[in-house]
């Protein structure tokens, strides 16, 4: 292996259990000998040509200097640049301070460094700090192979292609819009889309968009077993029957907008294979129940999110120029309004709504489920762990299509409140993605506008839909194209002066 | 000539100068003799053999008994069921209630009456009851034909031919939604634009409106003399050719909706005859400032109604199945406000907005503007009147398309600020009409939301434009589409079950 992992600078190791043998607990310090694991070594030497290296490690009594004498012998201490000890620290994971301590004496931020540990601790320390978290499970090169296979996907290539917004592209728009054949400002909202839309693509005129795609992700939620919706978890098979039967809302709407209709299982609980006009991307099954511990596990979300960048990138590669954001998934407003309350800091009353339709004594018990999952989130810095515990499939997969189209400089039409947990999550995997959005409509889920107001972004519908499959977004696919043709298709006042000046003078002027 | 005159059930004739000489004002009673006008005698029995005939007549001195004494040799006493004098009153024209004494009297509705006289009094007075006025200039035979020429018109015909909303197609619409594979009510406002649609065309589900087009009336507006606005008057038929040549904003939006855009000159100061691409149906060039005096005749006024009623009959027979208002008339947001401060009872502060941007001392000025135009018509109850006084030639045109789609049940969607005007006078000609209609969006003047709020309707759009040309109520299009393609294409849960059970076990129900 290179030992290269991507959009990481720096690898920091629990020491006991992940680079050497754990010793038994009550083994004095005297006696301590640090025999290294099969491959760490290696491993340790490969990583250091392209990271910076560290260890953080919880031992009652030693600090730096001993740890480091004890590593000596193996050749493990000259490879480590720093060694935070909760001893010196006095704080053991999973606080995540050390890990913090460790991050700064390297000069390197959380989001672009990878803890490897063996336990519970090391991962919920990963989670709080911020930084990536690897299991040592089957040994240390195993762990960093899969590190790197899962930073390698889709999601991290798309992520680390996303650039800012092209400025000259939208003063070049602004410049435009002042010379056509309106009063400055008259249009508005529509001015300034299509001006984004520039800024978006990075041309100006942008090209108008004309081949939109409505992208609906579908998932299966594990909380619905907690009592937080009405509707039984096979309504989302059956919608995704009815999706590829052209039957539901999204098909009425995009075939009114021209846009096709891509349905993508990722992760519904059911055996979709022999259904046609699906695409089939399952991650897994549905999600666990939130309301008792983890939806997924981070390799899960971080699979869902490569799924969504993936789909991104082929529909852009086959032509499509506008996404829009999809979903189906019983149960997915839940997740949502969990999600929305953990990347906003919102209070889950806050959030959480009647989503298809429950009543006072649902909507009080969803609100506890939703509060307590987001209590356990509480203090999360890495935004993949806070998708796993408390997210879903079809909204990683969903945060996944954002940053895939803003990789490919494609404007994302983002729809309701499962959309809009998806975008909040994306900005915080990628801060600033959500510029590149445009926000199809407000839905009545309440969530919508707390997450919408956090990324102060104003939705261009507001028709009180709270149906999602991507229904309100697609509402707003001919608003972002009559954008878009403002600035290629309407006349300058220069030009209607030379048309009036090339007529034959009818004495009218 | 039949003596009919359509939309009317009552005549009211002034005396003196209409049916009989006018006598010198210092004549005494006793020296008075009523000699009928030529054709008087034989144009009242025509007209009572389908209407009720009174008179209202000003006289310092003479009750009902006297003048019908005065008029009995001459045979016209017997012609009129009731004779109200303004001695009998205690109130001379143009105070209305003489007029109203005599509609109350006969039992009929202000707005099925006519009144015919030969001054200003008369006109005044008609306008401030509400009644309908023919000038007698020229004699009685000729102002009752004029008279029957003018009710007889497209817009009357329109007028005469607007049904209430159909309660069963909308219950029916209701019943369907709740079958369709959604949550009840999740569409939203989606769910009852459709419904509304279906209450319109009287159908469920109504067929999707596949032709829909954008009318664009221009008209000018001698207001602009009086400085309410920086943009010279030419502007207007400079974007006439623009709309023509298809680059203008509203030809973008109308592209991306696939609109026709027909563009209607009804009132431009230019001779735009040599124009292509134009529908020539000016009825004068331009109206007079409404600063000063009345913007046009009531009969130009009418003319105007009748353009835009026939303009929508034309439309629907050629196979366009939704309509959308446009407008191009510079100064046309200072006539708008006028006419919605008269409609709808507010204050001119509160109407009168920046239109195509203007600046705090211009706005001051034109609020002035307003304020004394609406002084004019205060207590005005004859639409008509008021529309002449303080309108506009598209404005009123818009109206009779209004009138012209509700008659042939179609929707109509209405623009900003100059089609809200149009809609609250049209709501006055014909009550209840505005609920044929669509609100496309709100407009940014101030004028739109008072108008909307007068007529109970709540806009599918609020991008903050202020463009006119129809360009808000273009991007309604597909959002009326869409709700009734709901109507048409989705699937109901119990075909969704059957279309399941259809299927091979899968195993996973």
């Amino acid at each position: 292996m290179n030992g290269s992992i991507p959009g990481i600078d720096a690898v920091l190791f629990d020491v006991g259990g992940t680079l050497v043998e754990q010793a038994a607990p009550a083994t004095p310090v005297s006696d301590l000998a640090a025999r290294p694991l099969p491959g760490v070594v290696e491993t340790l030497r490969s990583l250091a040509a392209h990271h910076r290296l560290g260890a953080v490690t919880d031992t009652a009594t030693m600090g730096e200097s001993t740890v480091r004498a004890l590593l000596a012998p193996s050749g493990i201490d000259a490879l480590l640049e720093v060694v935070v000890t909760s001893s010196d620290m006095g704080a053991a994971k999973p606080d995540p301070r050390g890990v913090l301590e460790a991050c700064a004496r390297l000069g390197v931020a959380p989001e672009r460094t990878l803890l490897v540990g063996d336990n519970d601790v090391d991962r919920d320390a990963a989670a709080t700090a911020g930084v990536a978290f690897a299991a040592v499970d089957g040994g240390l090169p195993d762990a960093i192979s899969r590190a790197i296979a899962a930073r390698s996907g889709p999601f991290t290539a798309a992520a680390d292609a996303v650039v800012p917004l092209d400025r000259d592209a939208r003063a070049a728009a602004e410049a435009r819009q002042a010379q056509l054949t309106k009063p400055a400002g008259s249009l508005g909202r529509v001015e300034t889309l299509g001006n984004l839309v520039a800024a978006i693509t990075g041309r100006c005129p942008p090209p108008v968009p004309s081949r939109p795609v409505v992208v609906v992700f579908a998932g299966d939620h594990g909380v619905v077993a907690s009592g937080v919706t009405p509707w039984p978890q096979d309504i989302t098979a059956a919608m995704v029957a009815n999706f590829a039967a052209g039957g539901a809302a999204i098909n009425a709407f995009a075939r009114q907008v021209g846009a096709e209709v891509h349905v993508v299982d990722v992760g519904v609980a059911a055996d979709l294979q022999g259904l046609p006009g699906v695409v089939h991307r399952k991650v897994r099954a549905g999600t666990d129940d939130l309301m008792i511990g983890p939806a997924m596990s981070t390799a899960d979300a971080r699979a869902a999110l490569d799924t969504g960048a993936d789909v991104a990138a082929g529909l852009v590669a086959a032509g499509h120029d506008l996404l829009v954001t999809g979903d189906m998934g019983i149960g997915n407003t839940t997740a949502s309004a969990a999600l929305i309350a953990a990347f906003t800091h919102t209070h889950p009353d806050a959030v959480t709504g009647r989503g298809t339709g429950i009543d006072d004594a649902m909507l009080a018990h969803k609100t506890k489920v939703v509060a307590n999952a987001v209590g356990r989130v509480d203090g999360y810095l890495d935004p993949v762990s806070v998708l796993a515990e408390v997210g879903g499939l079809e909204i990683a997969a969903i945060a996944g299509l954002i940053v895939g189209g803003a990789a490919e400089r494609v404007p994302v039409i983002v729809d309701g409140v499962i959309a809009c947990a998806a975008l909040v999550a994306a900005n915080a995997l990628v801060p600033g993605v959500a510029e590149h959005c445009v926000a199809g409509h407000r839905s009545s889920e309440p969530g919508a506008t707390v997450a919408l107001a956090h990324l102060n972004l104003d939705p261009l519908i507001d028709l009180e839909l709270r149906l999602g499959e991507g229904t309100g977004a697609c509402l707003a696919v001919p608003i972002v194209q009559a954008a878009v043709r403002v600035l290629n298709e309407m006349a300058t006042f220069d030009e209607l002066e030379a048309q009036s000046a090339s007529e034959p003078d009818d004495g009218r002027r």
